[in-house]
């Protein structure tokens, strides 16, 4: 399949990946996607979670092979594939291990978060009530991940963490999934403070089309979405603005409310969600699929983005940052 | 071997145990002694280390015993053997599942700290730059604690987070291993603050004769402890002060890099020494083994502690104060 439509990226999902998932990607154009593989997994579960992967690439080569740099994507796009970057939302797969960055590294994990939701080893979470910033190993996680190649990701961090690791990373970070706090305010959703320095140390922000991240949750459109990339390309500047669909197609609901719980609480916690719903939200109409990167596009050739314009947050900002943040620098 | 003497119990040590150590525990007609199974172990090491307790307590059942509950400790004192106290110094065995702490209760585990040092997932160490307080696992870990008679205990945590773990724990907590900081400003040592919140909420001080909580390190004479163990009970009272030796016997310094350093960063950490020198301080003259707990009595009494005082400092009141702490309220 010959792909003429420029490159399509999307900077987060965690589907119940499928032949089918993967046959959407194709009819999606969609070039790469970053799939995480940790939530809540130690070490050893993780591996698993690679070995699983490894099966996958060798069963379905024929859509999908493992991104592992910039150009990966490009030749993913080439034969008419998508390249799956593997990256964690959390950093307990390390452990208290400084060294398994450079394993994982190994292993072609390319992103991982410092924190998710919670306080961690390494910074605090979104949801925690006080944030003392990043500790004394995520000093060190950051140097190390920054020597290695491995991208820094602090879409479910606290906002004192993020400033910190944007400040102590030599090298510019991601948030690869959320939206602007002043659009709507919701805890995961980053204040304009850490969206600045976000673009003015290089960084990229990938747009998040999961409701709870969204004004009018479910009933958000299509227009209102582009509207909100606008608005955001204005604040940030057109290179650091990409998509990060937090696309969970297929799941049951027993997985958001263990992405919520894992086992660290014998309350049942509801994340963002306050109405004691422990599923889902509903989709979008508009955005149900990988299918649907091509609604997008035309959504913000809408808006009034230019063609090119429109390149770039569909997928091009992010090749460009991914080739400068996947690189060993040891 | 009867033991005349009224109960000794060490709140801490974390010795390279052996039958001339267990012999020696004997002669100084030790009872108790609460002994570290973690600094940095993940949950298999530490069930490991658990694996080795239970066979010590097998080849050595003529001097040592499990010890679980307060009765433990007199009924070893009434056998002539030390009970032995499993205890963690750091919440790394638990990973971030809440149901090992019951887990590792029905292993006989009996004490945790939060944090050793560093941030955990659970509080802030001592060595943090900041101090978030506890988290929001921290919350639940201590009501899970609370509820299976696992002791909190806050000796390497920070500030803050010793506050908070006062205030949101239903049960008294303590401090096993540590001095005042307004008699030796080292890190590790507590503040008045926190050493008259941890009385009043009727917690336990562990005195400790390591080196670098000590004014004038290893020269610091028997008259010198003494005195601040005078000063401690003017502050608390008598009933909330104990011994915490934090006895590292026969151990060599790359044990106590391994505390330091762990696997959680790649420079050296020198903890509470700044002289970047990386082995063990030199013992106290007068605390070389449990054979000078008897030497500690004395100095006790010529200090002019009668005898009843002198018998709670050095045991009587961790009997009576892990009397509440153990038992299940489930």
């Amino acid at each position: 399949m010959y792909r003429s439509q420029p490159v399509v990226v999307d900077g987060l999902q965690y589907c119940n990946w499928s032949s089918s998932i993967y046959d959407q990607m194709a009819l999606g154009s969609v070039d790469a996607v970053h799939a995480t593989i940790c939530y809540h997994e130690n070490f050893i579960d993780t591996v698993k979670n690679i070995e699983d992967w490894n099966q996958r690439f060798e069963k379905h080569s024929d859509r999908i092979m493992p991104g592992r740099t910039a150009d990966d994507i490009l030749k993913a796009k080439a034969f008419g594939k998508t390249a799956i970057i593997l990256g964690f939302q959390n950093c307990t797969p390390i452990e208290d291990d400084i060294y398994r960055i450079e394993v994982f590294h190994q292993l072609g994990v390319r992103i991982m978060q410092l924190s998710y939701n919670n306080q961690s080893l390494l910074a605090a979470g979104c949801y925690e009530e006080h944030d003392g910033g990043i500790t004394r190993m995520g000093r060190q996680a950051i140097r190390e991940m920054n020597r290695v190649g491995l991208l820094i990701d602090m879409s479910h961090s606290a906002e004192r963490s993020t400033l910190e690791a944007i400040e102590y990373s030599t090298r510019p970070i991601a948030i690869t999934h959320a939206n602007p706090f002043s659009w709507h305010p919701a805890l995961r959703n980053k204040s304009d403070r850490v969206l600045n320095a976000l673009s003015e140390s290089g960084g990229m922000l990938g747009l998040s089309l999961y409701p709870h991240h969204l004004r009018n949750s479910s009933d958000c459109s299509l227009e209102d979405f582009c509207e909100m990339v606008a608005l955001t390309v204005d604040k940030l500047g057109i290179d650091h603005v990409g998509i990060g669909s937090d696309l969970c197609q297929d799941q049951p609901d027993s997985v958001v409310n263990w992405m919520r719980n894992g086992r660290w609480t014998r309350d049942q916690d509801f994340g963002e969600d306050n109405s004691s719903y422990a599923g889902f939200p509903d989709e979008l109409p508009w955005f149900k699929d990988n299918r649907d990167f091509n609604t997008l596009r035309q959504g913000l050739r809408a808006t009034g983005f230019g063609v090119q314009e429109a390149n770039q947050i569909m997928g091009g900002n992010w090749v460009e940052f991914f080739r400068q943040a996947f690189d060993s620098k040891s």
